[in-house]
């Protein structure tokens, strides 16, 4: 038996997210049908995450046990000339029987882009927020890294959340700024239902002057989702690394 | 009278190119709509250029006349408001009435974008071709240098135009990496119908070893398309930028 890992990247504008649904087109889907195509017979791929409605992903991981003996390289270039033109393999490799796509995960970094420019960007729908209003990035900066640490982030998870242990530990908490382009960088060990989302909803209030920046550390400690920003929508949102291995999460290995 | 001329960017997937024409979707049409619901009547937009179906543009003018007092600004935001989201204006500037978008102009620069690697890029549908075969740096060097000048660029034309004088003078003609994505680019004073797409297919010719680089003399002599390259296709191809001003476009202003 083979554990095969796959690093795919997906533009989840005509997705419902990852997760197979009933009567709605998923990315799980999508593969899941490739993948059974190309090797005769019912499997089942897991990912290493949920991503919601609209959400992009630069990187992904699923895995699947397989007893075929198709080589890896082979495996992404049949994947890769079936699959829609919005999903991609970038990887394939075989991984001890242990490795669990969701379970091995140790952390993840999301970025959050806004195009931040009066005019809407024609080559980025769907692809990044438009918010045509000047960003305060000293406000921006001071709030932060009240964010950074482990904390419960019940004021940053949506109420439809049945998850019970709502502690997470953010190392990354980042802004910058590539022309037009406003870019949010948070990598933590794991991440509440549209936690990504309701951290930026809340910098852009902050941005604003609807919230002081030192009021994120009270919002967090109040443990109430009324007292946070919107959430921003989905079309922002990237997945952008997925870690399994300690040394590239600290950054001791790039 | 006052003269109007509008720089707009658009995304040309959804679009018959600029152009208006019976039965399709141009953009055009779109900015004659918004622009005729905004100023209350009937109006005539002129464009710097016809575009292909599927073609795209950073840059992009058109001129109109009205005797509308409106501002400059409120005009851009009014547009921008109803504009879909794969049209936006980028500004509008009054200009003397002997001002026209087409004839006016001096020179235009287009980009021909290559996402080069194994693997297609999931957000860059219709965005860029995806071409998964290494580049040949050195012969694609070489050959560039053979489109500068004026010349007669019969071999370089779709058979389907109309256009009597074949001779356009070229200014730039360079190649370079950005990481995944090859990008070409053509500066002249004027290009033909298909130019730039079939110089492309001919330069990925040059590439693959099908036409060798100093061969690219001969087909610019010998009139005859049949010696070119295939014609790239539309979506990688973007009309970057358009000259009014000599300054700008030989370089002596940025």
């Amino acid at each position: 038996m083979r554990n095969l890992r796959f690093r795919i990247a997906y533009n989840g504008a005509g997705y419902h997210g990852w997760q197979v649904q009933q009567n709605a087109i998923t990315v799980q889907k999508i593969v899941q049908d490739r993948v059974e195509r190309l090797f005769g017979r019912r499997l089942d791929v897991v990912g290493c995450s949920r991503t919601d409605t609209g959400v992009h992903a630069r990187e992904f991981y699923f895995h699947m046990l397989t007893d075929s003996a198709i080589p890896c390289r082979n495996i992404v270039l049949a994947m890769n000339s079936t699959l829609p033109d919005d999903v991609a393999v970038l990887n394939c490799d075989e991984v001890p029987l242990s490795f669990h796509a969701r379970y091995s995960c140790i952390g993840k970094e999301y970025v959050y882009q806004i195009w931040n420019a009066t005019h809407h960007n024609p080559f980025l729908r769907q692809m990044a927020y438009h918010y045509p209003y000047p960003l305060n990035e000293e406000r921006i900066a001071a709030a932060l890294p009240y964010f950074l640490g482990r904390h419960d982030f019940t004021s940053f998870c949506s109420i439809r959340s049945d998850v019970e242990d709502k502690n997470r530990t953010i190392t990354k908490a980042e802004f910058r700024r590539e022309g037009n382009m406003a870019l949010f960088t948070f990598r933590g060990n794991g991440f509440l239902y549209n936690m990504v989302r309701i951290m930026v909803g809340t910098l852009l209030f902050v941005s604003e002057g609807k919230i002081l920046p030192e009021k994120v550390e009270w919002i967090i400690q109040e443990k109430n989702r009324e007292l946070a920003g919107k959430t921003a929508p989905a079309r922002g949102l990237y997945l952008n690394r997925v870690f399994y291995e300690e040394g590239e999460f600290d950054g001791r290995k790039s």
